[in-house]
């Protein structure tokens, strides 16, 4: 525990991500759990925190003025800006620059579209829904094929690995994992890891 | 002109955004225009640069073996890595931070689900699409609350301020402008920067 940096969030992808990252890179924070049902982030103290009330957020009391962060991605790079290498190579280059990219492949690729499946959801558009959650599968079984050492973006983890995991494990049940022994493999690993383990199970008690 | 970093790209929001990238840091490169019609991006040539068939994709022959980007955001964040301070403060910090944090929304919550409409109109879900459109607009209206500054996360010019305006380009037509006044002000000051049009240009001609 440690109270100069705090993550809301809740059990939703995005939060996920944003504590696997802390988790991952050995920064240790306190988890504040939102009640989504209850519009805990509706009301005034978290909007205070994040008008467009939204999780996750992230709180580092240690700067001043106190700093604070709205987006998933912007918490997973700031991560990796304060303990450099853990989840991208430190230094600028080639190796760093695959990882950005793969990473890229998933946020916008992957699970942008997801979002929006979500949303055409709870506004009753079920076919378009249906339509680009298709999209997503195919592009989840698309990173079959770049799944060629033992992560998304090489011999190491990364924040590929991040994005890339919580968007497979929310589409498990509709992939055809016979067909996708790399994608199995690698699922199974990341799945393993404590660090991983940690943060999703980070919202649950707190 | 360098032949050194070549960008393939099309007029299209995502190769725009990696072209004023590069010219806003001031990096040299050579824009290789795709034709999309005639298919040149599903062409074998191309295909074995970026499997996924899709613009933009940048070459830097300057590194063995040859350093390929598909994404557009990596490759606006590799523009931020050879020539720092361009497109984000140089330093890790709160600066810095704020700079990606409001990049992501743009990334993540305005161009992403625009994407995803773009996408249900050619897949023929035409109310579906309007319902995430409106949304997108929504977004872009959020941002007049925190443009207090004259960028988008600061004083000084960004990659946040790239992504939003693309966006708000290409919804210049739905916006209510009058009243957006902050909006406003900051479009024209982005569009009057050089090397906004050289980068908004730069597929006409090659
Ligand atoms: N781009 C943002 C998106 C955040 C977001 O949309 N969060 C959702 C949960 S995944 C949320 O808080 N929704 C509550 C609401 O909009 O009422 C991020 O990556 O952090
Ligand atoms: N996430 C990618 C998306 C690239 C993308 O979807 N490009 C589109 C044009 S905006 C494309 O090339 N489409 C051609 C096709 O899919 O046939 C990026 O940001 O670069």
């Amino acid at each position: 525990m440690n109270d100069q940096i705090e993550l809301y969030g809740a059990n939703t992808g995005n939060s996920l991500r944003a504590a696997i990252a802390l988790e991952e890179s050995g920064i240790a924070y306190t988890a504040r759990k939102l009640d989504l049902y209850a519009q805990e982030h509706r009301g005034p103290a978290f909007l205070a925190l994040n008008p467009a009330g939204k999780v996750p957020t992230l709180i580092d009391h240690g700067t001043t003025p106190v700093l604070v962060i709205n987006q998933s991605n912007a918490i997973i790079q700031y991560a990796d800006s304060i303990a450099p290498g853990k989840l991208a190579p430190a230094q600028p280059g080639p190796d760093r620059t695959r990882v950005i990219d793969r990473y890229f492949f998933f946020v916008t690729d992957v699970i942008a579209p997801s979002h929006a499946a979500f949303f055409l959801h709870q506004a009753g558009q079920t076919k378009a829904a249906a339509i680009i959650d298709l999209r997503v599968i195919e592009q989840l079984t698309y990173s079959e094929s770049f799944l060629t050492d033992d992560f998304m973006a090489g011999a190491q983890f990364s924040m590929a690995d991040i994005s890339a995991f919580t968007i497979a494990t929310a589409f498990r049940d509709r992939l055809d994992w016979k067909q996708l022994p790399q994608l199995s493999r690698w699922f199974d690993t990341v799945e393993a890891r404590p660090a991983v383990q940690r943060g999703l199970n980070v919202f649950n008690h707190s």
